[in-house]
């Protein structure tokens, strides 16, 4: 597939650097078409189909995008995608909205899922991965035995399609769908006790599991 | 012990009765020494020490103190209850900052756990059992398997006793400590969460496990 990673940090690059390996054509993309971290990430997939341009190319070029930007980023790179570039197609949102001290910056009743939908009307926005370290996000089995991935998007197809490349891309086998956007609420405000169980467990390679009473 | 349960809702009834089944001599406190709902209380315990009082009694009363009041009402509660009567005392705190829509009220860099430590300076506020439903709280095995509390406050020696109490009252076998009285921001998010799962599992009887990676 032709994937976007929109954005240069290290879970674009994590990200991207695992869908090039799989075999995708991936371009990273940012500001400028010259950014030196995507050009970087180009080298070092330079086995791969790996490339870089700016986030409008990127945006054009994509059947599917990962918006990988900082949450505090999300809303202006999406601006600077364009909403026909990225029409009709699915992104999938794994930033969360976090400022520079690590606190989450949206009022308890909205999310940045919700105010990237809104941005992007006509794309299909599934909010997932974003409660997982980014080492996790693309090798579920980094955490052992049964653990649980929260998603959430306005389309049940486009939820449907994201959960079998999740399973196939990245191993992962148990998704829990929290309904249509709104749901990035609940899995952005997970992040508040994930941040402090970072601070407690010392590791980032971390996962909730939901265990069920009767 | 002598233990108060502070509010008469669905919570203070299920803590305070079960407390009271094991022997304690709990007193359930509220607005008005003549509440219906605090009466029946007593009546449902007629075989076990049960007494009804206003939250100042209560406060007085108690060895230890449950803050089960609506979180909505619960600064309002604990100013009834004076700083006096509860100094030096351990208030373990399981409300939660919701409305009436099911939203949290607090700011994202305050908590309901902070604001009630504020408001009793004096008295060893320990947040825990928050972030499961009340059936659960009093009984750890309605939900199978290995799963986790969370608890934080100031003072390491109040969340020793407090622990051992979950243990041994509730059988909590596994309790993870999220630092100072400022985790409760971490447990009291993660019930944004918890409401969206519920709505999801269509049964409030489940919790979290940590699972932790390599």
């Amino acid at each position: 597939m032709k994937i976007a990673i929109l954005g240069t940090g290290v879970v674009g690059h994590t990200v991207g650097s695992k869908l090039a390996q799989l075999g995708h054509e991936v371009r990273m993309g940012s500001r400028s078409s010259k950014n030196e971290k995507a050009l970087k990430f180009v080298k070092d997939n330079e086995k791969h189909r790996a490339s870089a341009g700016t986030f409008e190319d990127a945006a054009q070029f994509c059947e599917l995008a990962f918006n990988c930007t900082k949450g505090s980023s999300s809303l202006a790179a999406m601006r600077l995608c364009g909403e026909e570039p990225l029409q009709g197609k699915i992104l999938i949102d794994l930033a969360n909205p976090l400022d520079e001290k690590g606190n989450i910056f949206t009022p308890r009743d909205d999310s940045l899922g919700e105010q990237i939908q809104r941005e992007l009307p006509s794309t299909k926005v599934v909010k997932t991965l974003n409660t997982v370290n980014c080492s996790v996000m693309i090798d579920a089995a980094k955490v052992p035995g049964d653990h649980d991935l929260f998603i959430c998007g306005n389309e049940q197809a486009a939820k449907d399609k994201v959960s079998g490349w999740l399973r196939e891309w990245f191993g992962w086998k148990s998704l829990i769908d929290l309904g249509d956007i709104t749901g990035a609420r609940a899995s952005e405000s997970y992040l508040a006790l994930w941040i402090r169980l970072w601070n407690v467990t010392k590791s980032p390679n971390f996962n909730v599991k939901i265990v069920r009473g009767s």
